[in-house]
């Protein structure tokens, strides 16, 4: 599992704790951006509604910056949709770009930052490392704990006419600011907490067992695993809790970082073909697969189960085997716990469906490539199977 | 001990492991640097000897990059050094920067980057965020495992006619590449070993109980002190050990990063005045010091070392306060192993010296104010009073 190389990025600048958007004067100020003239301000209505995108128009207002707030970006948004916000972040003549929201607000700040300087549609930027110029100032403020989006040097556009999903990835594409202030997650809703809790803890589950696992990743890993084991409960069942927030948003953040530089593997790569044609949350998806995948790979992580033992809180005695287990119904007593589904049934998928959907994620072979025991479609097969049995 | 906003900073873009000096050019081009005319290599003696500076020649050449190596930089470089050095920077039109060396060189380099940008003198930007622009792009390779330069946002000045160490602390001065190549540190001489791997462990336990430690700070110190406790006598006494030296720069590194975001304290305060007048290197300072002032923290910081004694692999049983002993024991006998003196009368230190000296610590207000448990001037006095003791 051991690699010779390995490579981390992540943003270079990071605030956190209770109430650290008050501190966005500020650190404009400590980063040479007090003196723009205009901030462009991406975000969803939900964020509207709660205040938290006229805080920052005030709080700039204070340093003489105008500001336009937009809510044009859909959930997981095309590249039509991002364009279309391209002209508007045009029109307003804005120098810098704060993204406000879930990982599709922050993943479409990230490409606008990038649009502005590049001269390059968007098509032509999707792929890795093909985009030639820094961005514009950028500052991603995360209002899930789930993607990791705002320190992660990616971005996904989807193409629907392709029936596609692409990710651009750059370096270029890491922001310049993260604010984590766990006060803007207090009124998640109780699915998205779950569902985006579960997907921050499969990037963190799934880079400690990847091919390309290394001291950095490893790092990050079992401390995005021990934080937000320690808090996905608490943070679903009490919303309010500060601490729990806190912690669920410190510790996506880290599977981000995570995932960076290991990469995730055949959970991800199984997610997506239940994302695209059944609408399947990314997060829900992750989550009714990571422990059937997690029973697949057990022979070949035996050590690595037992270190995520420790860390999600297990006791450790009896065998390597029997941690294992124990690490895999843990998973799906939060899944249940959590009230989310463990059975495709419900999102109409029948057996019939699964040789084109193992087809599908073998396809993705860049994450498939990380998992640490080789998955053929057949095997691939079966673990759908095991989500069509009640 | 916890504190509501926590910072972090760190380089963005970081690869590691052996020979990875060899992603250079890779590393230039995903970085939009490898169109640059020329770069100025700025190193010491000792890497040119080893031929790590034309390797990195050689490597900018086949870019078509032209460079210059400067050996210029004196240890702990004073303003005046540093002013010099910038003029042959200057001269030879050079577009970015590459640091290969220890602390001082690193620190160096990240000076020239911005004294390129900002055309003002060392003296207006020392300090805290005085410097006013981003500085060209700037690599750091280290070569020691000691200040963990190469992902702070701070660089140290020598004022000779003040007799002052100024501090220029800015984002800016944060590089854009890290590389940490282990098999560049497999011919440091031993006793450079041992003072820089003593002052890596000293900034993992001072964040670890500063004040200002946080959950940031906490995860990189923790990680830092295990990965040195468990390589740090093993690359005294084996240098050629890849693993052990592999560990050594990533745990310097974490050091690095968790003294960003928690600071040291009064190790690091008491130190200074010993480097200043009796030229006691500053990891050998903190290593007499550690165990002493340790000790005389110990019991406001009982489930810290509690968390130190499990990290640094000291058997959990027994109470608090025996762990607490075995830490400080661990901790001198790391000392002893890597001959690194205890006492202070080897270089010419006496009694009647000790009132000045804790005077002058006590005017570190910066880190002491990092120190868990008050110190008075009478304390410091004491702590000193032990290394005149044999
Ligand atoms: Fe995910
Ligand atoms: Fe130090």
């Amino acid at each position: 599992m051991t690699i010779s190389h390995y490579h981390f990025q992540t943003a270079s600048h990071i605030v956190s704790g209770a109430h650290s958007l008050e501190l966005l004067g500020e650190k404009l100020e400590l980063l040479g951006l007090s003196k723009l003239r205009s901030i462009f301000i991406l975000t969803q209505p939900s964020i509207v509604s709660l205040g938290y995108a006229d805080q920052i128009k005030t709080e700039l207002a204070k340093k003489g910056i105008a500001s336009e707030i937009s809510t044009e970006i859909k959930p997981e948004p095309t590249e039509e949709n991002i364009e279309d916000v391209f002209q508007t972040f045009l029109k307003g003549e804005h120098e810098a770009i704060i993204g406000i929201g879930g990982g599709s607000v922050l993943d479409a700040a990230k490409i606008l930052a990038v649009l502005k300087t590049n001269d390059q549609p968007i098509s032509d930027l999707v792929g890795t490392n093909l985009v030639k110029k820094r961005g514009v100032p950028t500052i991603l403020i995360p209002t899930t704990s789930g993607t990791g989006s705002e320190v992660t040097p990616n971005a996904i556009v989807t193409f629907p006419e392709k029936e596609l999903k692409i990710g651009m990835v750059s370096p270029y594409l890491l922001p310049d600011l993260v604010i984590l202030d766990p006060a803007l997650t207090l009124k998640l809703p109780k699915a998205i907490t779950a569902a985006t809790g579960m997907d921050a803890f499969t990037h963190a589950l799934e880079s400690y067992i990847s091919n390309k696992a290394n001291p950095f990743s490893d790092m990050f890993a079992l401390e995005s695993m021990r934080l937000i084991s320690g808090s996905i409960q608490e943070a679903y069942h009490h919303g309010d809790n500060m601490t729990a927030r806190e912690d669920m948003l410190v510790g996506a953040m880290y599977g981000g970082m995570a995932l960076t530089s290991a990469g995730t593997a055949a959970v991800h790569a199984m997610a997506y073909p239940l994302g695209g044609k059944y609408k399947i949350s990314h997060g829900v998806a992750n989550s009714m697969l990571l422990p059937h995948v997690t029973a697949f790979n057990a022979d070949h992580i035996k050590d690595r189960l037992e270190d995520i033992a420790r860390v999600i809180g297990i006791e450790e005695k009896g065998s390597k085997h029997m941690l294992a287990e124990q690490v895999i119904r843990q998973i799906e007593e939060w899944t249940a716990d959590l009230h989310i589904p463990q059975q495709l049934k419900a999102f109409g998928v029948s057996k019939e469906d699964v040789p084109a959907l193992a087809e599908a994620a073998s396809e993705v072979k860049r994450l498939m490539d990380n998992n640490p025991k080789p998955m053929y479609v057949s095997d691939i097969e079966q673990v759908y199977m095991k989500l069509l049995h009640v």
